[in-house]
């Protein structure tokens, strides 16, 4: 297993920032950051205590780790340009494969922070799950001691799984906060404040902690309401596009709760 | 404004159970508990230190206030039998509207706390908001009263507003939960446990504090990432509804985005 003293930082989005700004906490050493962007690219390097670099053929060679933390065509892009001679090289994406690192270095990974990320908005990365991937055992390890440095939440897991994990996490996070704006988007159009659907919001996220979510489903669908149902379509007769999604959820939870009593 | 000293509640399901151990942590008294279920009724009757009733015709005409927190349709049918001469009766629903009371007296009221009740998970009271509404200003303000009792968030609305909210609340709690549950089912199908989603549906939760929800908006939908998405149908390709779900949310969003970007 390697130590990590120095690292390059790729990017500088809202990962590179998060995931960046935890590690400096937590007593790493970013060396240099490089994005396109020189404007961000700057004021991350200034804030990280690290030098702005603008040209991947200024990189420094001889840091101990390399995060692409980049949006996901830029990964390939970056790998098909980077050259790093047996140093650690990771990108931080949910959906692209460990291969797209392989003509940088040997020893590559993935570092993936599973969070939704914004700009201005700390993130407490100890509770962040981080998912590592590498081919080669001691990469594994380096990464997984790295990990343990900012999380306590750390796992080993595959490039499929991964994907798996990604596309769970965009129902879990983005549709959700979909639904979170269709429902403001209602009732801002009657005058009702958003305050009143808060406490809602955080008791149903809050309930999640046990498994076997659907088990916790109330409402008019899974009790079959067919009244309040067409009440709730009647009222969303001029909304197209959001009687559709109430359509297709509430059939698709009367038939998951259909095969379940079949089971 | 009268003050409530004495109450009788009809139902014991959840909304009955959560409302009146709140009423009664509040210092109020719950007088007699009516149930069509006798062993639910009993129990929380014992619960609060009140009568169980088996009929109707054996309730106390004198009460100062009947809550009917029962199911919508039992509304309707309970309205039909019960009749109380200038005794305040509310219920609890968020879709029936105020006059289904109209036969019941003329001191009508709604008292809907707008929350997700789960047996034996306490609901701290205290920050659920409740939504008021009545005919008589004399009764709107012996509800507000009574309200302010057990929350700091009391709110009047109208039925027709009610009705939104409760649409609205459809979408935010329900339908959300769904999305949970389809997370949990992608991920446990390959051996992921939830724990990894948990802490990314509370920050997804916990960042609705401010308005303009869609503006927080992240993942490849808003991002347009075609590579992306077009990778997650991949993986839905033997799971139809969950496919036909992902359609349909993603196009939403990237509709709305452009109609957002043409104002």
């Amino acid at each position: 297993m390697e130590k990590i003293r120095k690292i390059v930082l790729l990017g500088a989005g809202n990962m590179a920032g998060h995931l960046s700004k935890a590690l400096v906490r937590c007593g790493l050493r970013l060396e240099e950051v490089m994005s396109r962007s020189p404007e961000s690219g700057k004021r991350l390097a200034r804030q990280l205590g690290a030098r702005f670099i603008e040209k991947i053929e200024d990189l420094n060679q001889d840091a101990d780790l390399y995060i692409l933390a980049v949006n996901d065509s830029s990964i390939a892009q970056i790998a098909g340009t980077l050259r790093l001679k047996n140093k650690i090289v990771v990108h931080t994406s949910g959906t692209v494969g460990i291969d797209v690192l392989n003509p940088v270095s040997r020893k590559r990974g993935v570092f993936y922070p599973l969070q939704t990320f914004r700009k201005g908005k700390r993130i407490r990365f100890s509770n962040v799950p981080i998912c590592i991937e590498a081919d080669q055992a001691g990469v594994e390890r380096t990464l997984l001691d790295l990990a343990t440095r900012v999380s306590t939440s750390v796992h080993v897991i595959t490039s499929e799984q991964r994907k798996i994990l990604h596309l769970a996490a965009v129902f879990a996070s983005n549709f959700t906060n979909y639904m979170y704006a269709v429902a403001e988007d209602l009732i801002s159009q009657d005058d009702i404040p958003f305050d009143l659907l808060a406490p809602l919001i955080r008791q149903t996220a809050s309930n999640i902690r046990h498994t076997g979510i659907f088990g916790l489903q109330t409402g008019p669908a899974i009790r079959e309401e067919w009244a309040v149902i067409e009440q709730h379509l009647e009222l969303l007769k001029d909304r197209k596009v959001y009687r559709d999604i109430y359509n297709l959820m509430t059939q698709s939870i009367i038939q998951q709760q259909h095969r379940n009593a079949k089971l």
